[in-house]
């Protein structure tokens, strides 16, 4: 995995914080990220959920999708994202998923529910304390296990 | 919020598995989703991961960006979300920050773990028992509230 010093850390965050800074400016959320892989290139990311009507596209979503095509691969192992704000459980979900092996973050949770944001709350969800917010039932069908039997029995699956 | 009935919603799991398996047919992973909005449009998404270079690109998330971008609202309040399968921590957030008040699911985290793949772990990391998966840093700086800041002052913000 890439390691950066202290210095290029708080150069990162500070340019995800400039991201972010121009976004309101530019009429979206507060919120900057960029992706760092083991190359050393930069990819940016900047809340587009108003202007894309996104509701996924939250800077680090944005970086980590951004790099992934740029390099085409859905696997950004060794890379390294830095947020203008703690990551979500969206935004930490697609990090898991895509193998990245670090994050960084200057604002919290704290800071982004002062600014009006769900963040925290989300984290609650998360963690069990407020199963209401998302009522989610299984329902299992006799064709249930169809999909994965089929991944199963095909021999040029790309796994991930 | 949309209210569907038993035979509605074992249709629509059913429509999910078909696009799962068809996904697979297709080059793709063994995941199909369905959004329905309140006017009772469907729109359907299936995981696109390998094929798009896209590790958010999963079946969920599609639906939904999919949905959103169709009515051009970042806010799907109202809509029913199924899958083939339980959604991941991804496709969960996804479906909170998109205000999707329901969600059912065919197949669980477990028949997903048995095709080979990480839902389950996912789960563990945010229910706090895998913390080594995803080292996740603060790094409070002296620029970290400016986007908040920025955001605050910013008079003809769009809250979501």
């Amino acid at each position: 995995m890439s390691v950066h010093s202290d210095h290029q850390r708080d150069g990162y965050l500070n340019q995800a914080i400039r991201l972010a800074v121009q976004n309101v400016a530019d009429g979206g959320g507060p919120f900057g990220a960029v992706v760092v892989t083991p190359d050393g290139t930069v990819y940016e990311g900047v809340n587009r959920v108003t202007r894309d009507h996104d509701p996924t596209a939250h800077a680090e979503v944005v970086a980590i999708r951004r790099a992934a095509a740029a390099i085409r691969k859905f696997d950004l192992s060794g890379s390294v994202l830095y947020a203008s704000c703690e990551p979500c459980p969206l935004c930490l979900s697609a990090t898991l998923w895509a193998r990245i092996g670090r994050v960084y973050f200057a604002a919290d949770r704290h800071g982004a529910a002062r600014a009006g944001f769900d963040d925290a709350l989300f984290y609650e969800y998360f963690s069990g304390d407020r199963p209401e917010l998302l009522p989610v039932e299984h329902n299992e069908l006799a064709a249930s296990d169809e999909p994965f039997e089929a991944w199963r029995n095909h021999t040029r699956r790309t796994a991930y």
